[in-house]
């Protein structure tokens, strides 16, 4: 049918390179990697790259010297549940270094049969009978007891979150698109509040109050027109909520407090965006542009520490000392100050390694964001926030966003 | 500040009365009930309503009578990750029915203890050391074995499942908000197809093809506008791809081809809705309108059925023989048919219980899609769906919307 004839996206589809998984099962003496999940489970997406359904599914590794008899290639097997095999096949695709070394094949399943009996069933068709097997520690619970009846010596590991942590050059483009998309909703926001109107009953747009929710609705709304989805994160607050780090209520904006716009969308193939500004509408200089200033040399000096080799918790110490340097100290949640970490990484995780206030290095192509914020319950809050990669010298926005207390009707975008 | 002076939406927001968790943990001769997941986990955001963070947390319930010394109420814990205590503070409150009998309190972390050993911290301080522990089979792996270390014997428990499947009038509140949103976003869509214009190179719509993801785009920033997320779930096929049960591609759309059309969008307290219809522009009345005519009569079949009292799966029978009449029977997922269940329980999980193939009584209260369908690899598909609720004397559409294989620009909604 011609409805087949696709005008295909130009997308850059990522695939996972899997034989890392080989390397942790001989590191750790083990014969196979198991996992189970569902489509919310970022490590299964990230291993599979299979959206599938709201229920369990299996994911299974066995490297070709596990299996018995050997064989040439590693065995790497998506236990798919029934009603998405053809999913699966058009999803689960062979990542172009591993074409010789691994065999991808996907396994239909019977009807109510548990994801762990399943895992079993396919460590058993390559001969995988005992010894030990990999699991990331989430795994539920069910099936580590069917592995663990089954006969299998179950080992935590930390693999899948290490491997996720480097970025290959599909996923930046992923995350740039996504990061683009956060950019234009924010640009949608900033209109709004450039439009609105400062009267004696707060600020007006078209007609009516506006409100956080109000703007959320617009925000999302030019999201989904990019072909991202909001995924439930956009995050406002307006004046005493934008001091509450995840405020989603609906409250009514005000001239001269501080508007905290927190974008943190989801593109198709799971890479999430993120992306925060402050507003003020019709200021007066206080407390806001005080703590706007610090947050922005914050901002700076964050960014200019970002480079291969330095330690991660370095970056939060230094626009630490930054904003303590402008008068906000770290403060406890509820208090006023500086409440979080730096940063995080970002991938098919909105927050995944490596984080801002751990002891390890950064590399290329890690992917962090830098939002240092100052907060005060009876004031507002003030963060902002770009989404950044470690190149091979220092860093590199994924997308810019101006910033400005002061919102502007007509951004141009990148 | 004036930002705080809410203009409240009307919403009416869910809570969970608990006690149910006491008659399960008596029954099983238990002590205690424990779950752990993050803000994907359905059964946490049903017990907590908490909507916090991607990483895990845990939640206890201690009846009266398995403290130490015995109190005179219940015990909810929710301990909250560090940085969303004021927002567990907000979210996690207490139902009218627990008011007298369950004392729901928060716990905060501290950094990076992990959410299995904050659970056993919380029944360690009501004096429960030992003893059988209720846990979803899906608790993760790790927090089930820092139970067992601790000393528990774990048992698991279908309760909170069962518990999900009967709705409140509250709950039913928001999934009838949510679902008018769907219509919302079905209508937009249909529009957008009865003024798309049959061309020698397909359909034409604001000057390009149209395309499965413009008309995605169109459907979810309405969604967006009306406050609900398109959580990643819009399914649209058009010819071939309508065969397709979870097509999610970009494929050209072309007069005369199915195009099928799912919106499973979620609301901001949680719940979702779940609406499909199948449109055809300048059809010619062949298969597409015989497929039609059956999906459609199998759907007032299955509607027809739903009562209190009768079993679920004699509902899937009914329409399944209802489209064997037709032409129509029951295929494998791939080939030609009816390749699916009829309908499933929706709520804050998309797919919860009852599900329409179990040998399951349905009660008032419960909430299902009736979905029928039929697919030919070759030609398309169609399905047609509604959301709806078991009443005490038959079933209720959670929002009506129009039946028409050919597009309608203007739809008169509810």
């Amino acid at each position: 049918m011609s409805g087949q004839s696709d005008e295909p996206a130009d997308d850059v589809v990522p695939t996972t390179q899997l034989s890392f998984l080989r390397e942790a099962i001989d590191a750790a003496d083990a014969r196979a990697f198991v996992h189970v999940g569902d489509r919310f489970d970022d490590a299964m997406r990230y291993l599979t790259r299979f959206s599938g359904p709201d229920r369990a599914y299996a994911f299974v590794y066995i490297p070709a010297d596990s299996q018995e008899p050997a064989d040439t290639v590693d065995r790497a097997v998506l236990c798919a549940p029934r009603l998405f095999c053809e999913q699966a096949e058009r999803e689960f695709v062979t990542a172009p270094e591993d074409i010789d070394s691994v065999d991808r094949s996907i396994r239909s399943d019977a009807a109510g049969e548990p994801a762990g009996v399943r895992a079993v069933d396919a460590l058993d068709a390559v001969g995988v009978t005992s010894g030990s097997v990999l699991v990331p520690q989430h795994i539920p619970h069910d099936a580590a007891v069917y592995l663990q009846q089954a006969g299998y010596e179950l080992r935590s590991t930390h693999a899948v979150a290490e491997q996720r942590a480097v970025k290959t050059d599909a996923e930046l483009d992923r995350l740039q698109m996504v990061q683009t998309a956060a950019a234009a909703g924010m640009a949608r926001a900033e209109r709004v509040l450039a439009e609105g109107a400062a009267t004696d009953t707060g600020l007006r747009w078209g007609g009516d109050r506006l409100t956080t929710e109000r703007l959320r609705r617009e925000i999302n709304a030019e999201l989904a027109a990019h072909g991202v989805t909001d995924a439930g994160n956009t995050v406002i607050g307006a004046g005493e909520s934008a001091a509450d780090l995840h405020f989603t209520g609906d409250v009514a904006i005000d001239p001269g407090e501080t508007v905290l716009i927190d974008i943190s969308p989801r593109g198709p193939q799971g890479y999430y965006g993120d992306l925060t500004r402050t507003f003020v509408v019709d200021g007066d200089g206080g407390w806001e542009r005080r703590a706007y200033v610090a947050v922005e040399s914050a901002l700076n000096i964050a960014f200019g520490e970002l480079a291969p080799g330095i330690n991660a918790a370095s970056v939060h110490a230094e626009a630490a000392a930054e904003l303590a340097a402008y008068g906000f100290p770290a403060a406890e949640e509820g208090e006023a100050g500086f409440t979080h970490g730096t940063g995080h990484g970002v991938g098919v995780g909105l927050h995944e390694a490596p984080g801002l206030t751990a002891d390890t290095e950064l590399q290329p192509g890690h992917v962090v964001t830098i939002e240092p914020g100052v907060y005060d319950p009876d004031r507002g809050g003030v963060r902002l926030e770009d989404l950044v990669v470690i190149t091979d010298d220092g860093a590199e926005r994924l997308a810019t966003y101006p910033r400005s207390i002061v919102p502007v009707a007509d951004r141009f975008l990148d």
